[in-house]
């Protein structure tokens, strides 16, 4: 059931003895979306844990909270979970069915929870988080600021995608204000690249293929090019949206190449395309100019498979 | 002499026959600010006039102003312009020392007009043609907020720079919701790059050199890459960014040989190091995290003499 901001924070208050979840692979909205909500329950006097399924980014780790002592949970609570598969293999089974509130923003969201607190015009999970804060009077320190502005930043590209709506950037402009050195948090997440990242991206834009006349960038991420590079598979979420950029490009992909003949494809478009179609129909989703799909198959086998869908879509949009 | 935001919304109201002018090589705050002032001042029934001088950015145009018929101007306005030089040579002789009133936001102004309005802390000249509108009760159209964004965005890396305060969050939220796209303007400006800017792009990383225990990275772009890539000089100011870029990195330079011995350095540095001092000993100027100098030589006499100083500045420092 789709419940409002008001009935979310009634629930919230209720609740005590709460695990907080989130989807695998925590990128930073997912993560600071999180911990800061970890933190809002926690000023609030309730016991509070949580499980973060893979590898935090590293470079987001400053504002890591501790996990806290273990307890036997009474709620459990998702943020920025679009679908209870992405809790990953280990936590679905367990958890998949037993969320009482999840707090997103996704479009494509499935409404597996009890209660769904959704808003899908919020360009982050972080703006819902932040919008409790507001809503149960929880004062926001510098370091809930720094988790919300993580969260925020992350999913808005730092501002740059079409999500920044003017509430965003009054959100940034009020946890600036806080006090959070977000020139610093900016070079973190988005400026500071290692050594293995700058070979990576070069090796990556050699890979660069265009399709139907400009229209379509494809990138294929090797596990060669990890073993030679030496890249961490964390590190990567910037290079999804290279294809994107260059000149006269409507959809970009890149298709990494995983163990077990998996394929992870990430997916942007410019308008007027929608790439959440496309990842749909092989069982993915995601949002209108950004989305991710997994194929199985070569990286060959798949980069068809996706040129196919792609084509469909421009064709759709009477764009070839 | 230094006026405030009243006393230099005065003086606008006062004049007429009013020609603009701002830096050469206008990028998008120089641009944006006096296409935007050009519109606030047209609205309150001026006679107006300015003058470009250098190629403006084209992915800026879709904002751009049509130049009025010509007049013998009564009064000159500057905007974003630190000193008289950055007139540029055909301009300073001519309007250098007749300036009425200078809207500038970096600390390195010389006060070389009769008036300054002047606030360091702003973060693009944008802001302060924003509050100016503010002041005057002059609505802001779709246009004017599109212009407004531009300057805010291009100073402030599209908000990622530690200049973006929170009253240009605030102002960015504003403009956005005065109904402009900024994930639109937003791609135009940072996300878009050419055929040529990648080639190009790749080239320059291949010349990225490491200095002083990887704490220094320089680039030289040379005048044969340009022709080989076919690259516009007016789109390499992204190029700019990419050293400081690399992990570890305090300062990042990019050394573009131009013609006649004259190479043209852009500094770029992380915290602490102050890089509008480095460009001050070679003549330039800037501000503490960009600055940019003029040098005349070979690229690598340049380099060597550059390199020469910002090595003295990491030891100042106690960085080395």
């Amino acid at each position: 059931m789709k419940i409002d901001l008001q009935t979310a924070a009634a629930r919230l208050r209720e609740m005590d003895d709460i695990l907080l979840l989130t989807h695998r692979n925590p990128d930073g909205d997912a993560a600071g979306s999180l911990w800061a909500l970890y933190r809002l329950l926690t000023k609030l006097g309730k016991r509070v844990k949580f499980q973060l399924v893979g590898k935090v980014p590293e470079n987001l780790l400053f504002a890591a909270e501790c996990e806290a002592e273990d307890f036997e949970e009474k709620f459990i609570v998702a943020v920025d979970l679009a679908e209870a598969t992405l809790l990953g293999e280990a936590l679905q089974p367990v958890y998949g069915e037993k969320i009482d509130l999840n707090i997103d923003h996704h479009g494509s969201n499935t409404f597996f929870a009890k209660e769904t607190f959704l808003d899908a015009k919020a360009a982050a999970a972080a703006q819902l988080v932040y919008s409790l804060y507001e809503e149960m009077n929880v004062p926001i320190d510098v370091r809930s600021a720094e988790q919300l502005y993580i969260g925020l930043s992350t999913d808005t590209g730092c501002f740059r995608y079409g999500n920044t709506n003017s509430e965003a950037l009054h959100t940034a402009a009020e946890l600036v204000g806080i006090g959070i050195d977000n020139g610093d948090i900016n070079r973190r997440i988005f400026e500071t690249k290692s050594k293995a990242y700058i070979q990576f991206e070069a090796l990556a834009m050699s890979n660069l293929r265009m399709h139907f006349d400009g229209k379509c960038a494809v990138m294929a991420l090797t596990k060669d090019m990890f073993t030679r590079t030496g890249l961490d598979e964390s590190e990567t979420h910037m290079i999804a949206g290279l294809p994107r950029q260059v000149e006269g490009v409507l959809v970009g992909a890149t298709i990494k190449e995983k163990d077990n003949g998996l394929c992870r494809v990430s997916l942007r478009s410019n308008e007027p395309v929608d790439v959440s179609a496309i990842a749909k129909t092989f069982g993915g989703g995601g949002h209108k100019l950004a989305a991710g799909c997994d194929l199985y198959g070569t990286v060959s086998k798949a980069t068809a498979d996706l040129l196919k869908e792609i084509e469909a879509a421009l064709h759709s949009y009477n764009l070839l």
